[in-house]
């Protein structure tokens, strides 16, 4: 093959850059998890610069023309290819993310990064002394930056379309707010319908809980899971995320309340889920775009599958809570099952996104998405922001934030980051949650039987062979269609919803 | 000033330079620091490429033919400043770290570090097994490769010269060989007068010590020496070191025996000696080559220092046994302060290096410094390696190995790096730590009794200023002759140990 002859050195020579680049990302990414867990406080000017440092070393050398160059000399071989095979989608997916990075001048990164620490500093004390109107500057800032991003990538239907690209590569708004509007219209009669039934109780989630207990149960839970501490370790942080340096070692982070059970275990299965996914990426990929998890969609839908469908499941806690009630007997020793199982799914119209409940979860985001829409297309002025906030709040559940600090101010990513491409993928996660899960309790009707007497293989093995040993190669929507059989759909998370809190409510 | 409105850009496009390459060290020295501390077992093949890519683009940039051309540029200009200032220095050791640098052809490098990588392999087994003769072939090639390293370095006195100037810069094998000699004169004679004596008793530390109240006593004391737990930490691991990322973050590694209390606490010491080293470093070199020790030698001084000259002192206990007792009562509540002294400054022939009293320990190191100039001459052959070492243990210290595993096999040196320049720093450092002492308390006198009420801020303000602060501005030679008035000599260590052991031992 005289194609194979001229290709096979220049796929070897783009392999042996993307090594060297991701290399210097996964110093950058130890880098950032020694700061959020081990770092002494001293240490942080120095880690600011040394990560910058090879974030700008590693773009230098990912949008070095040479890479261009190879990726377009490349082009025929990759079309001899089957679409779906190893060399053309790696070839496919690093044009891809090259395509994205050169659009970008490095000054406009530059000027973007500096504006967002900055308007993320004013954000800390706006939100803490209950000020929009300091931030409010920044943030018209951030959206004009936001619109000058989207603008690098002309021809888009929607202004918003790049930046839920950068996050959720081959959805856009028409496709989301498809989505998104039959799902609230779904939702809030069933918030409301719940809301008109009593409160349940979950005092018994706020007693005191050790830490070294919460965090021995967890470790327990999360190796029972699947989570290979070979290949991962856990340790503490401000703020839980999932990080990898190498498909041989994807680590979590957490955090503990002493006063409040669900904080840690339920934040750790989530991370868990995440890193599931990561270590089950195929080791073929090691070291190159394609290792990792393909949408931030259809990462959430991991973290969201095993913390909530696995998690907060009667199966999973006919197994467990014994266990639980061993570790914690004078706290639960007298909690029935039963109760514990309806104080972990309480639901309740709440102000906090990221302590809502699953019912409830995704009007929250449905919010924001819904206003940064209206930002970016210059139909709100962030003056009006707060008031449309708060109107939203009480027109979808029912009730007003009492000021703006635990209301607009709440979340950090409109003032730490852009403004639109942030929100989306928790909601889609969550859709695609409830449809990865019933596919594959539809392949294995057994699996909630296992995972009530302690085994997760089944599901493990399932989610390893149809979605994580592939890693970016395919789409998000190519996934969804490959592995459910039909595109990304609200029906599986409704029924899902419907089924598990009509029971509890008896609605 | 024409000169310097053409020189101003260029000193800070090298500084500029020097930081990216620096930011770039640091990564990989965290890289490294995680994987001796908590890394999960399956990272360790990336983690292996991860630290070899940054250590290449590291070189690489380094020895970019533009940094050599801003120091040519700049070579007037440092010539108009004070030897001393921190522009000249900074240029001057940028040049020198450079030459040596650019003088190593990177594909002799590549197979210099495979080759020590297989001699390492081949060693550990052979070690495990007492079988110097598989090892000897590889060691056959590390020899022939050090001789070639060193002849990058043309010019020199005696081949190990530019070997020495690696670790120990102003060094040379005359310099050194003529204080060693001295050296070995005054100690053999006064190992012979001690072995002729009782041997302490030093049972009292062989009790069983919880690794955690061990560790929770190392933290207070070394917070109490002046360790900045602001600006570092401590962790555990196999092999202790002392590790830094930038003067706001310089951290401590240390192990722990349950069975033997001499090991955790005063490695702990030693490593903090050289972090006081680190964090004493001008904040004005921040990420300069100027940032850091400026000798081997001199590096072992204050990790000696601290962990016999002060740590293994009368006043030091006397401060220091009450709590010790308080923390561990049931085993040393009925152990005096005497007893417990007499312990951990017993002097014994031993085989093993790292194990080695303050006496003897510099005749192991002599013996391996003879060695291996001996090898690098053509005098001795490999094959020959293990009779001479015998033969030396025989003469030095009246023992001779039963093995070759706890003989010529002992040191990982020579087996993972280059013979010739390694080993001796260890000396160096301990007859500088003497020196260095002895002007300290000739300065202020009252330093011993401070230090038996707890108080180590005159004698860690007395090293800030005269050592720490100049970071690698002055070489060993340089900073001892400032320090101390006159040149590195024996005779303070002599006379360190004379005075200390004649008083223990009666002689």
């Amino acid at each position: 093959m005289q194609t194979l002859e001229k290709t096979e050195p220049k796929l070897a020579q783009l392999k042996t850059l993307l090594t060297e680049i991701n290399d210097i990302e996964s110093a950058a990414s130890l880098l950032y998890w020694d700061q959020a867990t081990y770092m002494p406080p001293e240490g942080a000017a120095a880690r600011g610069r040394q990560l910058a440092t090879l974030a700008q070393i590693a773009h230098t050398k990912f949008t070095d023309p040479q890479i261009g160059q190879l990726l377009e000399d490349l082009r025929p071989y990759e079309q001899s290819l089957a679409y779906d095979s190893d060399e053309a989608s790696l070839i496919r997916i690093t044009r891809h993310d090259y395509e994205r990075a050169v659009n970008i001048p490095p000054a406009f990164t530059a000027k973007f990064s500096q504006h967002t620490a900055e308007c993320y500093e004013v954000w800390a004390k706006a939100r803490a002394t209950n000020d929009f109107a300091t931030v409010a500057p920044y943030l018209e800032k951030t959206l004009e930056l936001s619109r000058d991003r989207a603008n690098f990538f002309p021809g888009y239907e929607h202004i918003a379309d790049p930046l839920i690209a950068d996050a959720d590569y081959g959805m856009t708004v028409k496709s989301v707010r498809s989505l998104f509007t039959q799902l609230r219209q779904e939702l809030v009669p069933i918030v409301e319908a719940i809301a008109s039934q009593p409160v349940a109780d979950a005092s018994c989630l706020h007693q005191h809980f050790p830490e070294a207990e919460q965090l021995d149960f967890s470790f327990k839970v999360i190796e029972q899971l699947g989570y290979d501490f070979q290949r991962g370790r856990q340790d503490k942080t401000l703020h839980p995320f999932m990080i990898k340096f190498s498909t041989g070692d994807v680590r979590i982070t957490t955090r503990v309340r002493e006063n409040d059970l669900n904080e840690g275990l339920f934040s750790t299965i989530h991370e868990t889920g995440h890193a599931l996914y990561e270590q089950g990426v195929s080791r073929a990929y090691e070291a190159t775009p394609l290792a990792g998890g393909t949408s931030a969609g259809v990462h959430e839908s991991q973290s969201r599958l095993w913390e909530n469908m696995v998690g907060r499941s009667r199966p999973f806690w006919k197994c467990f809570y014994p266990q639980l009630q061993e570790t914690f007997p004078q706290q639960l020793g007298k909690v029935d099952l039963e109760t514990f199982y309806r104080a972990i799914n309480k639901v309740e119209r709440s102000l906090i996104r990221t302590d809502a409940d699953e019912v409830t979860y995704n009007l929250h985001v449905l919010i924001r998405f819904d206003l940064e829409l209206q930002l970016l297309e210059g139909k709100l002025a962030i003056r009006d922001l707060p008031d449309a906030w708060n109107e939203r709040y009480k027109s979808d559940l029912g009730i007003t934030p009492p000021n703006d600090s635990i209301g607009v101010l709440q979340d950090v990513h409109w003032y730490g980051g852009a403004i639109g491409g942030a929100f989306q993928g928790y909601t889609l996660g969550n859709l695609m949650s409830a449809q990865f899960f019933a596919t594959a309790t539809q392949a294995h009707p057994e699996i909630p039987q296992q995972i009530a007497s302690g085994n997760f293989t089944t599901l493990h093995d399932w989610l390893k062979q149809n979605l994580y040993q592939h890693g970016r190669k395919y789409t998000a929507a190519e996934l969804i269609q490959r592995v459910t059989g039909s595109p990304l759909q609200i029906e599986p998370f409704i029924s899902y919803i419907k089924q598990k809190f009509g029971e509890l409510y008896g609605i």
